[in-house]
């Protein structure tokens, strides 16, 4: 059997040929092939039609050691990739029971029974390998040829991302050849994307340099910036331990800055801190509508940390639930420090909690003045050990806002908790 | 000259195949194509690999009548689009004196002197049409042959952008087949895709064979489920009331199941019956940790309904909070339908405002029984006129189960608020 090293992958589905869609799944299926050495060779998306996908597929094997397919796995005269894979590969279609009995057993534990059509889902190429799906009807399929591997996975992305990190760790792991290529993603918050160029830049040509060359990538987005480095090597452990330095160095450049080297999200990282010192938190949201709560309540187990949240949207409610002092908000507007400031102690005191924050803007389109623009947002943090309170300006349409202005009141708490 | 009906388009750069990058261009490109009734036939992503994008260029010619390429037109050796577009047309390159004398003008005007690499891109393939780069230096070409159009397109969405909206309005213009496609978008909840599958399947056969034949796409999402409907016809105002009529058919099939057939979101909708009908509303999350409060305040004008949002974690904030009766607390357990219903309740009165939400339930991973499995969620909704209350179970990890739980209560609301 030969060792794979080039892969394609296909998305099929006529929406991803509109305006609106497009595939992010082969997003997730590069990170794992290049995991294992493997190369991505080219994409190719096609619509919910057999004679174009039956043109790609025949052109990708003919390429590649490893096709990935995903998306077309569904029950519907729309879903095409089983019976045109089983075509190109002459290999006959088979209804596999056992995958029938699992569709019907999922339908029932919901109370449902099985819509007939659903059998198409348990059709399988005689000879594949059948790869369980936890969140959905559709099964994968991995099709073993001497030559290459065919690979279908459904298009749902909470179907398809545990589906192909158990391929990868199984029988991908044993058929891939290459070397090894490892990445870290370094995310830093509160500084802009040509900061942060002109801070890391020195280190770029000493990088390319070195005995496993790091290559780098910078990626700005909402509210933070990620920086993608990467290292190829016959020995893992090698890039890794090139990729650990080179963390380390960017630490040392970018400082505070830098809130994750891990994966983790602002929201996990806050969650740590607190758990690890047995805090307590609670939330005071204006304009920000509940979405720092939100945040905070994805992360497993915050249940520990979270006692409550308080969407205060009125005046009247930042009042009543808050006791901010209607003083205050006379004197200085509702978008004022003083108020943020005032939300943030008011939560924390009435819900008995360690840690209290504090957010009021005009996250827009109305509601902007000459000073206090759309974007305008006060945010306050409040802890045993000290507060802090800050005006911030953000850019763009609301839900930019409101992301941008959860994102900084993390990061606040972040920095109040760590240092001194 | 034959007229253009299909298209194929390459997006040409190695980033493009690693995990962090995907192609968007195409988006734009497809908009445009499609409002002259150019339909796209597939999208093919290759490296900067000569024999890949040679590969790619072959396959696509073959199959359409214009072949968009974007990217790869740089002064680079890793620039191979133009090169490789010229050998598969057995075109020759020639330099073109009046781009080279541009590109030379636009590095003077910034005080720089080109950079003799950059006389690549005044390379020109033996009879294209050049279209001018009003943001950087790479021109777009154009080359028409009797049976299909090559359209070569810098990679940078600020080049990019105005070039193929020029073409759109020009040369794509007098070639095109000119049978506008227009869609509509229908969104539905509470039913799932093979039940939606099911019951809209008998329109597709009556569409297929309409005098403006209709074709149609369902996509299934996390607690939503979209039939995207599309037709074409030389006359722009038939094909809209081609659309109308079939949306008008969908509804009476689907029922209330249908919230939005004019892109609107959930939240959007129930915003505009609670402005509609001068309703406030407050809500009171548990499991879904403010993410209903915030999806009601992403929508401009929100203030003017939602008066505030109570996330109570704990019980003892639900008690604090809510006036949820502890005895109710302790014979029914924190995930039960009357602490739903008196967290509604409780935030409706206490808070003065007509209508009331209330979610608790086991978002997971871990505080699952037997009898209450991670994905239970208790659902209560109050208003002036009645009330609801429901016991879902809802599949998935933790962001799951609270989307769907959101996406669960925001429909109670419509449907309470809309039924009679």
């Amino acid at each position: 059997m030969k060792a794979i090293s080039r892969a394609a992958i296909i998305a099929v589905g006529s929406e991803l040929l509109t305006p609106s869609r497009t595939d992010t799944n082969s997003l997730f299926i590069t990170e794992q092939l290049n995991l294992l050495g493997i190369e991505v060779a080219f994409k190719n998306i096609v619509g919910d039609d057999r004679a174009e996908l039956e043109n790609a597929v025949r052109g990708a094997i003919a390429r590649v050691d490893l096709l990935v397919c995903c998306g077309g796995l569904g029950p519907t005269d729309d879903d095409l990739t089983r019976p045109v894979v089983a075509d190109v590969l002459k290999r006959p279609l088979v209804e596999d029971e056992e995958i029938t009995a699992r569709i019907r057993a999922r339908f029932q534990g919901r109370g449902l029974e099985m819509p007939e059509i659903n059998r198409r889902q348990a059709m399988v190429p005689v000879g594949a390998r059948v790869l369980e799906n936890a969140n959905g009807t559709a099964p994968g399929l991995w099709i073993e040829e001497v030559e290459r591997v065919v690979l279908l996975l459904p298009g749902p992305p909470r179907e398809l991302k545990p589906m192909m990190t158990a391929v990868a760790d199984g029988p991908l792991l044993e058929r891939a050849a290459g070397q090894p290529l490892v990445r870290r993603v370094i995310r830093i918050t509160g500084r802009s994307e040509s900061h942060t160029e002109e801070a890391v830049q020195p280190l770029y040509a000493e990088w390319s340099r070195a005995a496993i060359p790091i290559s780098v990538t910078i990626l700005a987005s909402l509210g933070q910036i990620e920086l993608h480095l990467s290292a190829c090597c016959t020995s893992r452990a090698a890039a890794e331990a090139a990729l650990d330095d080179a963390v380390e160095r960017v630490k040392a450049v970018m400082g505070m800055h830098v809130y994750s080297t891990d994966g983790r999200a602002l929201e996990e990282v806050v969650g740590a801190i607190l758990t690890d010192r047995k805090l307590t938190i609670g939330v005071a949201e204006s304009c920000t509508g509940g979405l720092i709560t939100s945040r905070l309540t994805d992360v497993p187990g915050s249940s520990r940390y979270v006692e409550r949240g308080l969407v205060a949207y009125s005046n009247n409610s930042k009042v009543e639930l808050l006791g901010v002092p209607e003083a205050t908000l006379a004197a200085h507007g509702a978008v004022s420090e003083p108020v943020a400031s005032a939300m943030a102690e008011g939560v924390r005191s009435r819900s008995k909690v360690d840690v209290g924050i504090g957010v009021t803007g005009i996250a827009g389109p109305d509601g902007g003045t000459p000073e206090k623009p759309v974007g305008t947002v006060a945010i306050a943090a409040v802890s045993p050990s000290g507060s802090r309170v800050r005006t911030f300006r953000f850019v763009g349409g609301r839900e930019m806002v409101k992301f941008q202005a959860s994102q900084a009141a993390l990061d606040m708490v972040r920095r109040m908790l760590l240092e001194p």
